[in-house]
């Protein structure tokens, strides 16, 4: 008997509240019944968005939403800056080339996080940029971006800020509204608590003006069918409806217990998580950690790819390996959504049997008792 | 108590066997559990398109894959044929528009269907097409394309056949390879049995030279992007795990009773239903009616929209209305998946009560009895 532990940063665990609740039979998404679901839905993801501004559900993954921001708020030839410090950041780049959007590209060394100042500087260098997308926890490194400070340097601009809370929102705080974000995209199978397929786009009325300027051709991500559909309680094309009525579940939870105890929470997993790692010898990959996910370096003459793997195989714990020129070099250990001490005790738990197996020197318990430590504060 | 049922043409209703199948724990998109089922989920696709080509496989409704065929095949100036006999062939022209591609529009009367000649005379007229979008079954009118005499016309020419299979495919047969269709598309939530959220383009090798040459900007809609991340079993970005795993539930359904028993059957039931509304007195919509669903007009004195709407929330019955155009002058009654004669039986024993509670005249069991007499042939 093997029973699984998914401590990965997406797809996350999902309650079987919730699962039970994609479980009943479909209903067709022009009803009243449905539309009831939906628009509670809406409701919840503002709050969940910290915002008064609409909230646009895509069917389709996290990437779809990041699309859906470049298409709707920029034309070919307009200038973007996109800040790229790991696999997602990069992404906004490849979108924006992919569209014929000039980008100023700043550069972070994984792991590391822009500091704000870069931003203001290409922002003053570059007095035609209409966007900066940012990613608010680089899923790839487990680094946190500082979007508050960004936020701060963009607001009174004549320019819109573009985050990446596909790993975050719901997590760790972002405040869109008060902080003055202008556009948010997230995805379903993070912080929200369901599985993969829902994607989100958050948009303020400064960039809603870039919305019906913009030249470049969209279609199946266009926000202007997505909003007349909105304000008919309806998404323009199909609804994903057993994946709303689950969100629709999920978010009911996340209300209940509070957007504030679920960052304390993830924060204190966090804390947790990072005495543990450090407490067995082992070193944080990223400079900033996000509490969302902690990223760690596997240590010497440790295979890292065998590592995950034989967690996962052996105890059922599935955390992630390093992507891309990451690859065996960190692990990566989440912190997020329905996730409690014991699972992490129990992520911890199975790192360290599976360390003590590869060889790597260090006292049984070391971790998690460290990471006790930090609940019982 | 109301016990309702879903008699629409998309979502259908889906087997508790896949709704169960899809409640189990969420897990991982890049581990060898999720490989496997994902392996035979592309296996079981090709029997059901009929094929050897990939079948690739996006999160997004069914016009992601409308969208994923436009935009791979053409760049900007490019001229395709448009065939519009329907709310869903206007479409493609609305696809196409969005991506800068000229468009030679066939228009063919709502209920009707396009005659291959049509297209054989407008290629003759427009030796610049690259592209013919069609539509197999327009789910807006219930008419029928016969795709088997276009691609006959199509299939040795230097001209790509798309054809939108969202509401036909498992329902009535469409060979791909047989016939000499170029490009499929479909949705999750018809004829595969599961609910939306899950959309297919399937691209044979005459048409894969199309998305080389493509300049029509893309990313999350990328085949490219999709074929090479299928040669590892895998989707470009982040697969809807849940409903994949479903989908190759209600697939193995699918092969074990067999395509062709299943075309039977949807014939059967169509028949049934078409039978069933003739002896009720009703005048059917579709010229040429497709077996997935029966399109009938609303007998003159009955509110169209109460009619759909009393069967919903009195009997738990759900049939569609008529769109755009067509709404208050047309019903649809599907056939379609997850439904055997009894569920046809119950659909027309509510529409038989709620006529006669409307006041429309007939004799009560008329219609059931003829669908019956259908069923004993």
């Amino acid at each position: 008997m093997i029973k699984k532990n998914l401590l990965t940063p997406g797809p996350t665990p999902v309650p079987s509240e919730v699962l039970l609740s994609m479980a009943k039979p479909t209903i067709h998404h022009r009803t009243p019944e449905f539309q009831k679901i939906f628009k509670e839905m809406n409701e919840n993801l503002k709050y969940v968005f910290q915002t008064k501004n609409d909230v646009f559900t895509f069917a389709s993954s996290g990437t779809g939403a990041m699309e859906a921001a470049v298409v709707n708020l920029l034309s070919p030839g307009d200038t973007a800056i996109c800040v790229q410090a790991g696999k997602f950041g990069e992404r906004w780049t490849e979108l924006c080339q992919a569209y014929g959007i000039k980008t100023v590209v700043i550069d972070v060394e994984w792991g590391d996080a822009v500091d704000p100042v870069q931003i203001e500087k290409a922002l003053k260098e570059n007095k035609n940029v209409k966007v900066v997308f940012t990613t608010h926890c680089e899923t790839s490194t487990g680094a946190l971006t500082d979007i508050k400070a960004i936020a701060g340097i963009t607001k009174d601009k004549n320019v819109v800020l573009v985050t990446d809370a596909i790993s975050s929102l719901g997590g760790i705080d972002l405040q869109m509204d008060s902080w003055g974000i202008d556009v948010i995209v997230a995805g379903s199978q993070k912080g929200l608590m369901i599985p993969p397929g829902l994607a989100f786009c958050s948009i303020s009325p400064k960039a809603w003006k870039l919305v019906e300027a913009a030249k470049c051709p969209r279609y199946y991500f266009d926000l202007r069918l997505a909003k007349k559909a909105l304000e008919k309680t309806d998404t323009a094309f199909t609804s994903a409806v057993t994946l709303c009525i689950g969100l629709n579940a999920a978010l009911k939870m996340i209300k209940e217990e509070t957007l504030e105890k679920i960052f304390q929470r993830h924060n204190c997993l966090a804390r947790a998580v990072r005495e543990a790692m450090k407490a067995l010898g082992l070193k944080l990959y990223a400079k900033k950690p996000a509490d969302v996910v902690t990223s760690v370096y596997v240590p010497d003459g440790v295979d890292g790819e065998a590592l995950v793997k034989t967690m996962r195989d052996v105890y059922g714990v599935s955390i992630a390996g390093g992507q891309d020129e990451l690859k065996g070099k960190i692990f990566r250990f989440a912190q997020l959504g329905y996730m409690n001490e014991f699972d992490i005790i129990t992520g911890l738990s199975a790192l360290e049997l599976v360390l003590a197996k590869m060889g790597y020197k260090f006292e049984t318990g070391k971790g998690v008792g460290a990471a006790e430590k930090e609940f019982l504060k």
